[in-house]
């Protein structure tokens, strides 16, 4: 590819997602549904930027879906709820939740090519 | 939110935060106050890159200060100073700051919104 | 600096790096090699996206190269081969290699500085 100058084009919106028990769940179709401006761009980048502090997002495989299986008991094995926390009014899944969510991180960039998610 | 379009502006700035003693410190207002230029973005996005190896940028929650110390104890399980580290010359807990680092990430992309960041 | 408008460039470009054998590798030269157009760029963001699942991007200090050897460890430590994983269908060293990257990340942002990674 060569260089591509002119003028930016931005877009932000604020999407939900529905809720999940807690687990390892793929959400990229839910995702770009809500997304359908994606395909304007020709190259450019997407952040996806999770506005919570007790879940978190990550791009994995997603053939198999052991492993999201897989993920989910090594993340409890990480961030245990029988830890010594102090921080237990929110419940004792609320501060594992916390240190996922700050292990993973809530902040996504992913490439934009020909309007799609250059995922790969 | 519809397309913007138009000239992009970009800033970038070094700033320097007081030195902290080993934990989990809070440093969103450290940095606001020494970006004022903020204000100027209607929309875009936010890179805070932390030019250091032996400390880490995260998001999490902050209404309750405990959340900083039960995250500062899982990061000392996660990389403790006793594990078997050969990297010992800058002192024994040079190493587990570099893997606490590396696991929290020193790159963060925060959108903005009308001039703020758009932490939700 | 003050701010920088005008019209914005944008550069994407798929590169490749040769094999490695599992462990922490210093990629740096190999990919700064493949990608001269960095130097156009006065002011900018670099976003390196690995399109892997089993490997993953970080930033950390390489004047001693035991930080990587205890990286490495740690990264065994914390993901183990013997955990008791599902997916085992493409080896005992898959699902480890799914849950580093998660840990450490596929994607990683870095401002650019006068057509250098501001690295620091």
């Amino acid at each position: 590819m060569s260089f591509i100058s002119g003028q930016t084009q931005w877009f932000q919106k604020v999407i939900t997602l529905p809720a999940k028990p807690r687990g390892c769940h793929l959400v990229t179709q839910d995702v770009l549904r809500q997304i359908p401006e994606l395909k304007s761009f020709k190259v450019g980048m997407a952040n996806f930027f999770l506005q919570h502090t007790s879940a978190a997002l990550t791009i994995n495989e997603n053939y198999d879906s052991d492993v999201r299986v897989d993920m989910e008991m090594m993340l409890n094995r990480l961030a245990p709820e029988e830890a010594p926390y102090c921080h237990t009014m929110e419940g004792s899944d609320d501060m594992p939740g916390h240190v996922k969510s700050s292990l993973l991180g809530v902040s996504l960039n992913i490439p934009v090519s020909k309007g799609s998610l250059a995922l790969g």
